[in-house]
């Protein structure tokens, strides 16, 4: 297939995680906090989301790399080059980032979340609930 | 953001639900095999995915709506409507679906997997390992 699907950009995360360094290296590891600002033509989608439930969101890495196959995962060299369908590094052909975040609050279009490993400023492309475990 | 990242279809699905009447409704309903055909420039990210393991894939539901923010979850009108953020349907902005799957065997650039949810046909955008729980 030849087509290349384009994403419409939701949102955006406003967080305190400024640089890669400083990012928690994922989410179960994390109780950083921030604000997932839903753009207002997307609104309307977020109802029925309320706080205390866990959702499952879609950020687009737009600093990864996408041109690398082979990382070392977690930078760790020892453990050789893995192919990055094997990993959960941002690296990959289409950097999307999963995150399982806990809603605080719910304010419009905006809604505060626990749990983050993700830049300030990264675009959002999806949301949906978690299934229950 | 007005910017619109595109989309590399990394792969598409081989298996045997062929409608959506046929699809259970989540992964973890499903018992249903097939096969991820990854796309021969891709092939050396699946390094390091081995039988018995569970993997995360990201699917595009190139047949979806992406133009409706309301849905009845499941199909089920008494429940009333809800946003698109909220359920798991496949309708959404972006058509982003999101299965765990265990890994049967690995044939160099086909991966057999069981726990399918998605139609035959349906484009692959990404793999990546399970985080433990």
């Amino acid at each position: 297939m030849n087509e290349q699907p384009k994403l419409q950009i939701i949102g955006i995360l406003h967080g305190d995680i400024a640089s890669l360094d400083d990012a928690p290296k994922n989410f179960d590891e994390s109780t950083r906090t921030g604000t997932l600002e839903i753009y207002p033509e997307y609104r309307e989608g977020l109802d029925g989301i309320v706080p205390g439930q866990t959702i499952v969101v879609l950020f687009w890495l737009h600093k990864a790399s996408r041109e690398t196959l082979k990382v070392y995962p977690r930078g760790d060299k020892s453990r050789g080059l893995r192919g990055v369908f094997a990993t959960r590094s941002p690296v990959r052909p289409n950097p999307l980032a999963i995150s399982e975040l806990k809603v605080l609050a719910v304010d419009g279009n905006r809604l505060e979340v626990s749990g983050l490993d993700i830049l300030d400023r990264t675009p959002i492309v999806d949301i949906k609930k978690q299934l229950s475990r």
